[in-house]
């Protein structure tokens, strides 16, 4: 069958010992499951609720922190970039670079991310439907990307509530190229706390078992040691022995699926 | 691991013959697999598009074809009543009375199903979050049902457009009732072809891995030996085939998720 | 200008005297201001949430009652029916049907209500984009109803959330017959308070300028002397003096924009 | 009572030429009626579906022009800025800056936009909650900005459609800085028409309306001598005599809601 991969990370990379310790244990869990592994962290939260809340690194220590971690881990390396700029130093070091939901059109980060001749890995924006992300498809292909993911993390459902149409899934899955799921974003309920975006995390089981179901070819997973002192995102990062324990069934789930 | 039960049939009784040809695949398949089966039909399509479509043989030549379906494949029946007296009538020879989504408040259509002392199975209206199903069950209860079951057929997303909510699916089966996907009707596209219902019965066989791998207890398809030529529901009723292959997929994914 | 019709009066018909003094107020203030006037009151709530709240004085004793207020204040009076023989029972004494939002696709009760001779008024379901009432229209049509209206109550819009879509409304409008925008109901939250619906009365006023900017050609108010008092709908019923003051600032508007 | 504003221009800023004959076309009418009028136009499309359709003149020129049509109209001028740099550059000669939709929340651009000290004007995401807006500006504040205004046009209503919240424009209105409603891009169709995004501009004046009735302090209106051969946003502009006719009856419904 198909190979799975798995995108995982804390949402910030808060230090590097602590990017280290979580890599570690996704890499090694990975290894035993035989799913591919790519380490995440943000070097910047561009769009937080708050002005005030922790916004990470900046960009020249995040990248070169998130490369680090991958060169000590043996691993692929992704990360969230906001500004053509950010594209284009990201490109030195990152291997997988990823476009922001809210920022899935703006032509310009779509042409700079192409132009580094990494990966570029787009989350589907919240309004927009699946097949509307062709247009993205189109944009990257333009610019020379020859190598690309789309990531469905949810798609506005109401006030504060966001919802996974998994028969649009199959509609993303038509244009060509793999798909990935972000559970943990997916949990999320925009709004929901006020100045912060709460989440139901208790729901990240079911949604990522749905996902493997419906044939993805990667998960994307954001994890900590200690969700409730993250710096961003607390309301839906999974704690490591749990997402340790959900990969074990999902790779059984995948093997039934694929055939393998 | 749970048992899996199957609810199918075509939409519409159209005939003896045709019913008992349709079950009879389907039960012998789901005795195959080790799945459940319940036969489903419906005597009357109460809230068709348009005047002219056909209804369906009326209740009670409707109701004794259906229960003489059931005593011919020794297996339990399903039907959708719209009306009180359509309720007590039909648990005089149905095992199992299915409330029609757009119904599931209707107070006397519930207490008249409950008082029937057959089990009760209702689908969600379109319009209803999940968590308002509690609503339901304790109406149900309080009339005295003790055996009734909650089905998903898809919520309002847009005109024209249903989605499933697999994480308020999680909040439904928090309720302590059986939880039932349907398949066929969560691929409907409300009237999407004027005056009648279009569907994407491509997305079928995906929306039901899922449902399998959100560890629902049982499955709603509607099945007819050639749907282009059915007398409703024709956009989105599966090929007898096409089920009886699907389900062998199901069965090997449910084997996984619960554990057997 | 084109004449503006109101419909209005308490949710449900909780006593004689109670509906005189609130269609008392309304049918003056109506006069005063050259407003049409329908006294509107239910006798059963047959959708409730929870089956131990108030319905009502029940269909016999409750149509008597509304006829009785109509004749008493010289006005024509509607009330909503829920089944086939509600409809022929209220078509003896009830000048405008009005069929419930969710059983606005339930064909016997269409015909039923289009069967008394009478005007019809149907709720467009919450479910329904506004184009899809024209196979209702054609339903009414079709069993012989020549006097049909329309009515906007809001469409699903996530959990426990309504929205009306004035876009919409002039689909609505394209159909050949008269639109009311029911404006209490259009700020319903349900589910929004657990086993009752909450409400937000605060926006009904925005609401109701909306819809007579928009054209309509009713507007839909229910209203108590008391609403926190009231038997159902308290979250959204509105005052009867709060009510009055509106109608003459909707007046004006109407004025303008009907070129009067 | 309050005073209205006019937002009004082409989408694109196609020539000197012709944004001054619009710009006057508007000015004039404005004038004529008591509307305060603000030219609007872009230098910049940066999130267009396709990579191929034009995008405007550019940063340099493109402000240089509007700013000169602003000197020869006599009137404040605005436009929108979709990285912090170019917002730094617009703030020289640009007497509003706005910040695009699907940018709402981007920090560093919010700050940037404030930082210049002109006003600034945030269009809601189409992906969030009327009350969310109060972290927008709460970013905005604490960045500096003592001038702003917050802009509907339109939420996510299912794929390809928008709808306007009326009640939730109330709550917009309570965040203590007047409310705009951008008539034209409310009537999109995203993604409705393939590679560019289709409009229902039949629709324009109801919703108008609807928002003066709602008792907005702006409109935004975009307008072209021949909207078919614009070079953006062809599907939802509307002809200059069209808004012409279309503000005379705006003026008239402000008069009646403000009590002037």
């Amino acid at each position: 069958g198909e190979p799975l991969a798995v995108i995982a990370g804390p949402c910030q990379a808060e230090s590097y010992d602590m990017c280290v310790e979580v890599g570690t244990a996704m890499r090694d869990r990975c290894a035993e499951l035989g799913l591919g592994y790519i380490f995440k962290a943000s070097f910047d939260k561009a769009n937080r609720s708050s002005i005030h809340t922790e916004r990470g690194p900046g960009i020249e220590a995040g990248l070169e922190l998130i490369a680090k971690v991958g060169q000590t881990l043996g691993v692929p390396v992704t990360t969230d970039v906001h500004e053509p700029h950010q594209a284009t130093a990201a490109g030195e070091v990152i291997d997988l670079l990823q476009i922001p939901a809210f920022l899935c059109r703006q032509t310009d980060l779509l042409v700079a991310a192409a132009k580094t001749g990494k990966a570029v890995n787009v989350k589907k924006g919240q309004f927009l439907s699946p097949a509307e992300m062709k247009n993205v498809v189109t944009k990257l292909t333009e610019a020379g990307c020859t190598n690309q993911m789309l990531t469905e993390r949810g798609t506005f459902f109401g006030y504060h509530r966001l919802v996974n149409d998994f028969a649009g899934l199959y509609d993303m899955s038509q244009l060509g190229w793999p798909v990935c799921f972000d559970v943990t974003h997916s949990t999320q309920n925009p709004g929901g706390a006020g100045t912060s975006t709460g989440g139901r995390p208790e729901c990240a089981p079911t949604l990522a078992r749905c996902a493997v179901a419906a044939s993805v070819q990667a998960l994307f997973i954001e994890t900590h040691p200690n969700p409730s002192e993250a710096m961003s995102d607390a309301a839906t990062m999974l704690p490591v022995p749990q997402v340790v324990e959900l990969l074990g069934e999902l790779a059984k789930l995948h093997a039934v699926v694929s055939g393998s």
